[in-house]
């Protein structure tokens, strides 16, 4: 598959939520995923398929997610990038903010290989 | 410069128009661009600040730009990206579109070394 294809199915499942089906369809058992800075008390790097379900739980369990937008993909050769726009409030703050940051994906071999997130510091 | 602020110049100078002025200060001489896909006629990469000039140009000739939208940056290390949605006019066709990209950016020694741009095949 070319990375837009990969593309065309992580927004897809992204828009349904199912981000766990993505991860485990989409990325490889040793891909990586770098935060533009790390959230509190994390690392900015997680490596393998794993740690990338466990980002994603931390997430889930940390974040009420009143409205989200997943928009692309924008391809460029083996790599893609995805734009999300997400109204959260943190719970353990109560603090609502809107999340807006671009994903860069590369893709080896039909998997996504690397996730960077780039965004303001918050 | 960190890349942040490198950004925020690009994105200042992108909303005021000052293209020229934006190469000028913030590419390195030898900085190479990359287009996802090859515009009719011409190729996929310039290189050099000249050549990237030439794009601009060849650029502003051909497009009756109808309102601009330059968001960002949206930083990570040594890159930034940034997102652009210009609503145009393809002025030797007639053509008007939207054009939806992302543009990453890689900083070195305080200058943008390469500039690529993520979007969908026309």
């Amino acid at each position: 598959m070319t990375s837009l294809e990969i593309g065309k199915r992580y927004v897809a499942l992204c828009k349904e939520g199912k981000f766990d089906e993505c991860i485990n369809a989409l990325f490889a058992k040793d891909a990586v995923s770098v935060e533009a800075a790390a959230p509190p008390g994390q690392e900015r790097t997680a490596k393998g398929i794993e740690a990338i379900h466990g980002k994603g739980k931390w997430w889930a369990d940390n974040h009420t997610v009143h409205r989200a937008e997943v928009i692309g993909p924008y391809p460029h050769d083996d790599r893609f990038a995805v734009r999300f726009v997400f109204d959260i409030t943190h719970k353990p703050s109560g603090t609502r903010i809107t999340m807006d940051e671009v994903g860069l994906f590369t893709v080896k071999n039909d998997k996504i290989v690397r996730e960077e997130f780039f965004y303001m510091p918050g």
